[in-house]
């Protein structure tokens, strides 16, 4: 008989989600397992909304085509697990889901605020003795805040999108030779590692962002608008890249300082980040009565499957794979990470590690990496994020549009 | 001895823009003619800011390039030329550059207003009796509001980004199964061709936009929120894509109902008409006390060649051709069009109309086209849409990222 294995997917979307639960099922599938996934992560399988991969995935096309679909085929959730002395019931029910599937495998694929919760779960499972379920958590986020692994799958090809996005706004603003400041606002709530991707774009063909804040320094807007003047006084179109989450010498978001912005939300209720970027433009229109703009790129950097890198997509399925094979080897209570073996060649190599680490390790980009006057990142950074952005997918068309994976009808 | 030309850029930029030009230059040289540039349209050539071509483009591979980097490698301008009784200086400022540089042709690719300009400066060379100059428009723009041509060079490779974009900002948007509405705002000041491009991703695998509001119509606040609350019964996600230069029954922007709007600005100096979809989603919100997020494509629709269509990149190259050989014809005085054939297959066909043409018709959507309810766009549409954003591009990369054409160090 065929043993069952089950994989969810919580938190934001990336560009290569889907990769990796592609990875976790071509695996499983050749090891001869069914492999069920859970509808909106656990948040769907404490109601026992349930599917079997295998009726979707019918072929090598299918996996192909899941591998390069945006967002979470599974769905996704932003569900934290309870106290197991708060709600011992939740625990429960769980467990009463993955005994009544005959469960052998878990796998849940998720940014640190999902491989928190699946580490209460690991833990309650030692606690009952239950030895016959492996849980293996599998790193996601386009954040790259993941400590334990040398980079998180979906942070390059956010990266490659910025950059690629960037480079293009850079030609956009400098076509009339006019004096011009563009405020671009990038994603990541407490590490700027996708702002600072937005400085790969600067070589031979472009000259990159002109400055970069991170969340990872406070953000003074005297000192700020002191390096705009800086720049502006030898180039007309000045681009600067700010990341959401910056804030000011007194904690706040930068964003806050405009309370028009707080109104909007993410889909899954938290509270969105937005609005830096219009935030500091209209300081700099009112400091320098220049011309400026802001360009948030929003979701459209987490959801950029057509413009992924192919390093990412390839480990991101990668890591699926060695997901299964981690609980093949009787692992539980792991989350598969990357090594990096070499930048040239880039080499990675695949491991596991015990997934209560992700709690005692903060993954910031170093501060030392900032050059001092904002003008972009040092070679260091350079070295650890090119690799990354290599390759292309090769996206399948449908009238002219990236075709994607038909969504599931639960 | 080789002929001079000239050619130059005007207006907003294109993912295209840079092909046309590309294919102005490979006419041209194969005619061994020297391919002069003005530097930011007829303002460089006030000032006499003249480049050879050849210099910067000396191989296909060059050309190739040119073909896929976004912005105007020539540099652009939003110079409207003055009219010559009023300031004759200017006329005779620009025949005296076209004279010294020995000019036989004059190619200016450019949207409404700079054809307008164009058509000015033959008006003025037949007054003169100039006829060893002649002078032929390009169109270009992702608006596609120009007349006399089915469609403009530019729009298709727009429409095909904005409709990528609004299909993966549909999947990350439902990936939680809640309530949620997204608001996206699309380009286009007077039309709303780009905005209805966003339905061409609905298909199989996407539902495509809910709602859409073009500038074409009218907008009504009480109407359109009528029509969130009919489509929020029956679905989670909601998609609104909406058009930058909606205005309400009293003729103000959507944009300005926000004041705090208003201080941005184009590169040009052009006031951005931003910030309809913010107000739009704030309405949501305040009417459904739900989750909502606005999304600005901003000059990203307008710069990615990354997602250009091919289609829309080899007609820009050959309207850009054609010009050339319109000129050679001893045509002047015109704009180079594509006429469609057929759609299916799609054939077009390459003429040239009078240039005064371009201020006789208007370019809106038929808002016939336009489903009463809001929901989408017929038939028509689709047929006269879908073809334009066929094939891909192939982008040269280097690095990780597309590779551009240096700029020129003028």
């Amino acid at each position: 008989m065929r043993k069952n294995v089950i994989v969810g997917q919580s938190g934001g979307a990336s560009a290569v989600f889907n990769a990796t639960l592609a990875g976790v099922y071509h695996m499983a599938d050749d090891l001869q397992t069914n492999v069920y996934g859970m509808m909106n992560g656990l948040q769907g399988l404490l109601e026992d909304k349930i599917v079997n991969l295998g009726d979707y995935i019918r072929n090598q096309y299918d996996l192909e085509v899941l591998r390069n679909t945006p967002g979470a085929f599974l769905g996704s959730c932003r569900y934290t697990l309870p106290d197991y002395n708060e709600q011992p019931e939740v625990y429960n029910r769980i467990f009463d889901v993955l005994r009544k599937h005959d469960i052998s495998s878990f796998y849940y694929i998720g940014g640190l605020e999902s491989l928190k919760t699946l580490s209460k779960l690991c833990t309650y499972a030692k606690l009952i003795g239950c030895d016959d379920i492996r849980f293996i958590g599998i790193p996601k986020t386009i954040d790259n805040d993941i400590p334990l692994t040398d980079h998180t799958p979906g942070f390059a090809s956010a990266a490659k999108y910025v950059a690629t996005s960037v480079k293009e706004l850079i030609r956009d603003s400098s076509i009339y030779g006019r004096d011009f400041v563009t405020v671009v606002e990038v994603m990541g709530r407490d590490t700027g590692w996708l702002t600072a991707a937005t400085t790969l774009c600067k070589g031979s063909d472009c000259s990159g962002p002109d400055l970069i804040y991170l969340p990872e320094k406070v953000f003074d807007p005297e000192k700020a608008l002191e390096d705009i003047a800086r720049v502006r006084k030898n180039k007309k179109s000045v681009i600067v890249c700010i990341g959401e989450g910056c804030k000011l010498a007194d904690g706040r978001y930068l964003c806050d300082v405009d309370e028009s912005n707080s109104f909007t939300e993410d889909a899954s209720g938290k509270r969105l980040l937005t609005g830096a970027s219009r935030v500091f433009a209209r300081m700099i229109h009112d400091r320098f009565n220049c011309r400026v703009r802001a360009v948030e790129f929003s979701a459209l950097q987490r959801s950029a499957c057509h413009m992924a890198s192919k390093t990412d997509n390839d480990e991101a399925f990668t890591i699926g794979e060695n997901a299964v094979k981690a609980s093949n080897l009787k692992h539980t209570g792991e989350i598969v990470i990357i090594n990096r073996v070499s930048n040239d060649p880039y080499q990675i190599r695949i491991s596991v590690k015990d997934i209560k680490g992700v709690f005692n390790e903060s993954k910031s980009v170093p501060t030392e990496w900032i050059l001092d006057d904002n003008s972009g990142m040092t070679e260091e950074f350079e070295q650890y994020a090119r690799p990354l952005i290599q390759g292309s997918v090769v996206t399948h068309y449908k009238d002219g549009l990236p075709l994607h994976m038909p969504y599931i009808i639960f």
